[in-house]
């Protein structure tokens, strides 16, 4: 088994500290240790074991976790090839591809075989090394999206990293990535927002608020997530997003008319799909 | 207190077993008679304690609750008027309210003073007698849209009911009720099944279906729901229901050349109102 005797992760956040933990409850690694801006973040993930030391540097590292906002990744990845060894590898959570493969070639340069991308697939409820866990990615999916120039050995070492943690690896192009998670991911985030958004500039928003229940807590729960986070995938994002956002408009205009002619059976029939398409999805036929 | 010696449930499922449970509960009723096409459901319910005998019609019913499909109103409201008592109350349980209301003219006629519309906001995960529980209204809202021809005694006597069944009570008109819940539940159901049927119609379905994960799920659990109900609701509500669509695609419109300008701090602020809207209304400032 592959083994990587000193790991950096830079932002020990809730995915960078649960990747840290995962490594170490498989025995994968070594030492850790954690970069960061926030002091007392980076002492408490000390103190919960999450990493052994904080760092200011990657210059010891075998593998480099960047796990911070994807806004930050063009000095952050500066900062890491500035002094990253020739036969170090580095990894990231970053939930779009496209502008981070951008941001890595713009950093690393002729060096860009060092970095493999990827995306881990969980959850942000909480956030902090306070929340970090070893089986925060068990039976999660993470995609990597490998550059041409990656070695097959690098993106070995990436993927067994993530099998370590429990997670289901598969590998797709950056653009294949956006394009789907524009889909599944951000189109329902930004279709969330902005029903909340419109009900809650409403004349009567109070009494709107006031009469919604479960369906609409649900629906809405996304709408909760970090503003700062989906500013930044939005718009790092927005070309797939916005295809996206056009084909749903397309939909709900297909749909009006089913509506608007109280055409009962048409509307039944598009429930019942989609009901029957959920149900199977639920019950694990696309896994 | 107030009583009803004689109370009749017609379609003695999840909602009106546990309208049953709740007045039993608080010693609010004497005799409950369960009236229904479904046997085998009637016996459960009667095995249960629910209901204390099965019935053929409401002759002796002080109190008559109807919580049947909206669609079954006509034929079942006009055999409820054929041997309703002159001194007896009709309520009912209906996602709509305009609908409703032009049903029980229809049947009741001159009679129609016996009718108070009601609504619980009361989830439907589960379905059926086996699911009725005397605790499932605690806490929720039940509203009320009294006709004018009502008696005050009639509509004190149906509040009554359902504050003795935990709920919160408030009242508004048939029309008022179909705009908001257009807004915050019709609405949002209707999204919810077009995203998961524009999903399952794409040749990469499987891919896309594959990658989704917890945000897809809470956005699109209610296209889970009931497609007959659903197509019922939307057909019977399709005016208020289209206006909000019109209002969600406009909102759609006004943010997508923020997202094609890539402008980070209008998309910044409107996530943060909706997210700061949303918290305020989990935190019970809309109750």
């Amino acid at each position: 088994m592959m083994r990587f005797e000193r790991v950096a992760v830079i932002g020990v956040g809730l995915i960078g500290g649960s990747f840290a933990l995962g490594l170490k409850a498989a025995g994968l690694c070594g030492h850790v240790a954690g970069i960061g801006r926030g002091a007392a973040n980076l002492q408490l993930a000390k103190g919960r074991g999450i990493i052994d030391s904080i760092a200011a540097d990657v210059a010891d590292a075998d593998l480099v976790m960047v796990a911070t906002p994807v806004a930050q990744y063009p000095q952050v990845l500066a900062a890491v090839a500035a002094r990253l060894k020739p036969s170090a590898i580095v990894t990231d959570a970053g939930s779009t591809k496209r502008d981070v493969v951008a941001a890595a070639r713009a950093a690393f340069g002729a060096r860009s075989s060092q970095f493999v991308p990827a995306h881990p697939i969980a959850g942000a409820e909480k956030s902090g090394a306070a929340a970090a866990s070893a089986e925060l990615f068990r039976g999660k999916r993470v995609v990597l999206a490998p550059l041409q120039e990656n070695s097959p050995e690098s993106v070995a070492a990436v993927e067994a990293a993530w099998t370590a943690c429990g997670a289901r690896v598969s590998r797709m192009s950056a653009e294949e990535h956006d394009a789907v998670f524009a889909a599944v991911s951000h189109l329902p985030h930004l279709l969330a927002y902005a029903l909340v958004h419109e009900f809650a500039g409403r004349g009567n928003s109070a009494q709107l608020f006031g009469y919604a229940a479960g369906g609409f807590r649900d629906f809405t729960r996304i709408a909760s997530s970090h503003p700062e986070m989906w500013r930044d995938i939005c718009v790092a994002n927005r070309a797939p997003l916005l295809a996206e956002l056009d084909r749903y408009a397309e939909k709900l205009k297909t749909l009006r008319p089913l509506l608007e002619r109280g055409d009962g059976a048409a509307l039944q029939l598009l429930f019942t799909e989609a009901r029957t398409a959920r149900e199977r999805w639920l019950h694990g036929e696309y896994e």
